[in-house]
Parts: C-alpha cells; sequence; structure tokens
C-alpha cells in the first residue's frame, strides 16, 4: 500500500513515499522556494543500501505545480517508484492545527476542511498552507484517499486542569484560548517506541522532543496528560529562536514603556529570542562551537536551555507522581550528548542515573543510557514523523 | 527600640509599631481611602491579651496628612504608646522594587531615593506612593532613621540560569528585563523560621506564599535559587485575580484576531483572573462556599490553583535536586486545609505524606502537618512581613 507523506510550509513540500507496511521509505524529498526565485526540487529514491538524488531547479509558480513535478519524479523514467498517480493509495497530510476538534487520522470531507479553515486565526502561518496542498493533493493524486494528520491530536486526552488557563470562561468557549500543544506526532511515536522497548503499557513517561522548536509531554499509560507547548507553539522550552516561558508583564512593560510594537514583540519572542537570541546561533552545533571557545553568551544560552528542561522534568514528575522513563529525541535530543548529560544532572532525587559512557556512545536507533541501578531509564529514539503519519493512514484501513 | 514599619499603597497606608525586640507590634492600624471620600484609621493598641480599637473618619487628603493623624494616635490620650515622634527610632518601609541594587535592609540617603525612583517604571503601581511615604516619614518622624526593605532583596541570590529570560542580552542591560520576583520578606521569614524550627542550616526548601498575590520560593541552605514571580507580579501561581503563567501567543492573538487592546488584556490577566475570573470570587473563602454548592465553575478555579503548585514543587524539588520541607504561609496557605491537603496529594514519589489529621486540626503557629515517616516535612508557618522588616531594621544597629 503506497503511502505518501505531506508535510508542505508556506513556500515548501516536504514528501516521502512508504511501501507500507515497510518501516523505510522508497523515495522522500523536498521542493524548496515556491513561488520564490530560485525554486528547486531535490529528490531522493531508495534502493537498498544505495540512494539516488536528483536535483532540479526552475522557477516553480505554486504548489499545485510543485506537487505536479512531484509526481513526475515519483512515476516517470528509471527510477519511478510507482506508475501513476492511481498507484498511491493514500496522502497523508500533516496539519499543525486541529483544534479540539480532532483526536486522530482524519479522512478528509468537505466538512473536514471546513474545520480545518475555521482554525485558520489559531495557526495563520499553517493551517492554510495546509489546506491549499491537500487541495492540490485532491486534483493530483484523485484517487487516493486524503487523511489529515494533526499535530495537536495527541494532546487531544490532556485533562481540563492542565490544558485551561486561569482566564475568565468565555475566552476558552469563544475564543478557543487553552493549551493545544503541538508536536504530537513525534510524541506520539517515541512514546509508543518506549512502551514497547520497556514492554510497560502503565508507565510514566516524559518526551523531550528537541528540535529547532522544542517541547516535553507527560504521558501516562500511552496518554498525554501535559504538554510545554499551549496556546501556540511558543511557551515553555528554550527553542532554537523562540523564547519559551516568558512573564507576559514583559510584553506590557516593554509596549508602554519602552516603545515597542506587538509586532515587533511577536518577531523577537518567535524568531529572534532562544539560541540565536541569547547565544547568537539558531544551529546547536554552532553554540557547541561557541561554548568551547569560552564565549560567555553561548554558555549562557546552554544553561538556560537545559535548565528550562530540567524544570520541566521535575513538573511532570510531580504531575505523574514518578517516572518511568524520559525519552530524548529530534535533532538536539538525538544528536547533543551535553545536553543531553546536562539535563539529566543532579537528579538523582528521582533516580535519574545516566551511564555517562553510553551517552557519549550513542550512534543511532533505540538506546538506554542510563545505569542498571537507575531507577528511571533515559532512553534515546529518534523520532520519525513521517513513517508516523503513513502508519495512521494505514492503520485507517488495516 | 520603638520601629514603626510602613506598608503604603496608592490611597492606604499599613503600620505596626513595635518594641524590639519584642516579636508583638504594640499596636498596629490602617489609614484607608486616602484623598477619597469615605476615608477612616482604624488602629488597634495591643495591652497584653486585650486590644483596644480606635476608629476615625474624616477626609484625609493626601499620605502626609494621614501619616500626621498616625502621629497623633501613636502619641496623644490614653492609649498612647510613646511620648513624641522622637520616640521613633526607626521607620521601615516596605518598598515593592530595588532591581538589582537593593539585596538587603537599607538606609535610606538621598542617592536611594534616586535608585527607587529610577524604578519608577518598573513598579510604577507601587515605587512612586512608597517614595513618597519614605518623604512624608522623613518630615513626620525626622529624628528616626528611614529604613527601605525591599520586596526583591531577598532574590538577589538567585543565578543567571534561573533569573533571564531566553531573549537578547540588550532586553536585560538596557531595559531590565529579568525575573525579580517578589514577596521576599514573607520568603525570607517563614524559610527562616522553618530553618530553625527544623535546625537544619543545609537544607533544601520550597516556600508557599498563598494569600491574594501567589508565589513559590526554591531555598537552598536560606538562599532564594528561583522563584514563581518574574519580571512582575503577574507570572506563576494562579492567584486571586492574577492569571499566572499564561502563553503570551495569548496576547498576540487576542489583541491581532479580535480585537482587544492592550490595557484591556493587562487588566484581564491581573485584575480579572486567577480564581475571580474562573470561579466568581478572589476570596478562596467564598470559593469553598462555591465548590461545596457543586458549583463546577469554583470547582475548575481549585483545580488549576492546586494544579499549577503542585507542578512548581515538583520544579524546585528538581532544581534542588530533593526537598526537606516544604511550608504553607498566608492566608490561603495559613487558613485552606482542604487547598494544602490537594497540592500534598499523590507526590509520594518525593516522600510527601501529609498527616491528614495533623492538617485538618491545624489552629495556628508553626506546625509540621507531615506524618512520621514522611521524606519531606510539611510545614504551615504564619508569615510576619512587619516584624520581618522591624527586624531587619533593629538588625542593622543589633
Amino acid at each position: 500500500m503506497n503511502i505518501l507523506v505531506i508535510n508542505s510550509g508556506s513556500s515548501s513540500i516536504k514528501y516521502q513515499l512508504f511501501k507500507m507496511p515497510v518501516k523505510s521509505p522508497v523515495c522522500s524529498g523536498l521542493v524548496e522556494r515556491i513561488g520564490i526565485e530560485g525554486s528547486f526540487i531535490k529528490h531522493s529514491v531508495y534502493k537498498g543500501e544505495e540512494k539516488v538524488v536528483l536535483e532540479k531547479s526552475g522557477f516553480i509558480l505554486d504548489h499545485a505545480e510543485g506537487l505536479k513535478q512531484v509526481l513526475f519524479l515519483l512515476s516517470e523514467g528509471e527510477n519511478a517508484v510507482i506508475a501513476s498517480p492511481d498507484d498511491i493509495a493514500a496522502v497523508g497530510h500533516r496539519v499543525v492545527h486541529g483544534g479540539e476538534h480532532f483526536s486522530g487520522p482524519t479522512l478528509i470531507t468537505p466538512e473536514v476542511k471546513e474545520e480545518i479553515r475555521k482554525l485558520f486565526s489559531l495557526a495563520p502561518l499553517h493551517n492554510p498552507v495546509n489546506l491549499k496542498c491537500i487541495e492540490v493533493a485532491e486534483e493530483t493524486f484523485s484517487q487516493a484517499k486524503q487523511v489529515a494528520i494533526f499535530d495537536t491530536a495527541f494532546h487531544q486526552t490532556i485533562p481540563q486542569q492542565a490544558f485551561r488557563y486561569a482566564i475568565p470562561d468565555q475566552y476558552y468557549n469563544k475564543e478557543g484560548i487553552r493549551v493545544y500543544g503541538f508536536h504530537g506526532t513525534s510524541h506520539k511515536y517515541v512514546s509508543e517506541q518506549a512502551i514497547q522497548y520497556l514492554d510497560k503499557k502503565e508507565s510514566k513517561i516524559i518526551s523531550i522532543h528537541l528540535g529547532n522548536g522544542c517541547s516535553m509531554t507527560a504521558i501516562k499509560d500511552g496518554k498525554s496528560v501535559d504538554t510545554t507547548m499551549g496556546f501556540g507553539p511558543l511557551s515553555g522550552l528554550v527553542m532554537g529562536t523562540r523564547s519559551g516561558d516568558i512573564d507576559p508583564s514583559v510584553i506590557f512593560h516593554l509596549i508602554e514603556h519602552s516603545g515597542y510594537s506587538l509586532s515587533q514583540l511577536s518577531t523577537l519572542f518567535n524568531k529572534q529570542s532562544g539560541l540565536l537570541g541569547v547565544g547568537g546561533s539558531s544551529d546547536m552545533r554552532d553554540i557547541r562551537k561557541l561554548v568551547n571557545e569560552g564565549n560567555e553568551a553561548a554558555i549562557l544560552a546552554i544553561q538556560l536551555y537545559a535548565y528550562r528542561i530540567k524544570k520541566f522534568i521535575g513538573a511532570y514528575a510531580a504531575v505523574l507522581n514518578g517516572i518511568d522513563a524520559i525519552l530524548f529525541t529530534a535533532g538536539v535530543g538525538e544528536n547533543d550528548k551535553d545536553m543531553r548529560a546536562a539535563v539529566c544532572s543532579e537528579l538523582s532525587y528521582l533516580g535519574i542515573e545516566m551511564d555517562i559512557q553510553s551517552n557519549s556512545d550513542y550512534s543511532g536507533g533505540i538506546k538506554d543510557i542510563s545505569l542498571d541501578n537507575s531507577k528511571v531509564k533515559i532512553l534515546v529514539i529518534p523520532t520519525n514523523e513521517e513513517y508516523e503519519i503513513a502508519q495512521q493512514c494505514y492503520n485507517l484501513w488495516n
């Protein structure tokens, strides 16, 4: 069963094609700079150990044209993986915001599209382009089932005491102000991997997704019960360019007393803060280089980053009344051993004891990097949102 | 040594007179509605077990006139406690914001007043009136030493990783954006009481101040290392009328998409949220009545209130790598046994085990309400900011 997974951005389309239930994709690719000068496509076909990479440049007007070119790459020439668009059984679309309406994979109907449209104001940068790409895919792959997988869906099990803010009811009922949480597909995937690895369905798990965006989720018996991102993807952890939690008084003060505008502050907190704003780069690898040179700003950046994660480990241990395992995933979580070590240090009261050597040696796959006597398992688990999306689609019919 | 303690608000002066080192005040009082129709003074004189209360109404134009009337009540008639203003050795002023300049009790000089003035923009509702009252007291009690005790002072030991937000350096260096923390005098007082009670100087303590404003502090070996209020007194816990932590995206969204103004939202989060906004009253006693009637909004309000405290207990346990004691203080902390019980429930992973009977029976004073086998002591400790202020003044000369 061929499932095409699509993750669309305002000027990009990322895609992977799975022959389910096989876990590795048969091809993957990226359409970049759609509608902008310098458009290009990078398309990789996997043939056993071998990888064939096709690169193609030339102006791509819009997402419809982008997807047509993807179809061409999938179905034409010696590296074709399908014979025609009709070979695609389902297209799984990552949709950022599902509000309170969607708690699982959803077959797209006109009503579903209308719901996604209603959520535009909650995710103005993402839902419009996600919907656009769904409509383009409906034309391009007219025989395929179209499925939406929402980033917020996994968090719909969060109880009211954790998802409500302490503001009057009307802001929740009329304006939809609540914690939605994001990165749900990743948290779901890695926590299920962990439950399987530990063979422990009744479990208290904290998953720590550290990519360019960062979030943590408290997971009880496989269900999300709290998460660090809130109404939007700004709150919680320190991220590549986002500040994470910050006293809202700061906004009132900077506007009233220092003459900033609202949009300046939105840009500041979302795009100029976090590792970039404090340490000079949004890429942890650059920050590490600066730290090694003794750069004080970079040192502060990683201190703030690690400290915030630590506090949420503690907070979620309280929410769960204990922890069985903590999981590190995504770019920084999988690749920065020093960050993992900093986060896990001085948490002996919880029974978190890292095997420093095992942590240093980590080179991929699922691995327990805790000491044998550690009460809490420390796992590194590579995330795989694309496969999770393919699998959720696949499970709808299998 | 007579020390007069003054806590001034925009239209009020609260005061207590101590004959140090005696802990109970010889008199206390309140000047209310200064500059507003219906001004009055309530003055209580303590004579052993007996209390004489004098009430006086009549328009009071300003703080200067208010303090003159206080002086009259202190020094004239059969209930006089001093013979003349010169009998007051020191006046201790509660000043809300000391910025990064003041980390302890401070003898007021022209330079100190200038520093307090520089901090007006950080505490526009409090520092101006605090300074005004200092100047009035300098005239009224011209022979007394004037001392400032800052609400922020105790938190000046918080390390950088906890006091910095993840935003660019310039906002800290030029705009003073950082965690300052408040309620310092209370957290200092109750944590010192606890250290004495437990006879444990090297200790990991979490103090939980639940009044109309609410905050928690992580205290290591007597020093504040993190606190829930941040740049302003808005963040952290759910309070009487304040929301506590809320994703700043909510502000951007409500202004951009729902037409709210900045000042509406500032009022909303500061004055119309918390227990009042969710449950219908800012007074926990009213909320409890509603809860007993099965009112769902009130039930949600206490759930949010307790849940937030619990998360911070967990977070600070991580900051401290364990806890020796948690302390409840201030109005709700001292008087709401159900809230204490809710907060301490299901934290067995930390070794927090409450003695339910002992908690229910609490009727004042310092009391350990944990079970004998509880790894973490749970203490109720009445706060006494006025005495703490008097004592800090006293210690300057003794």
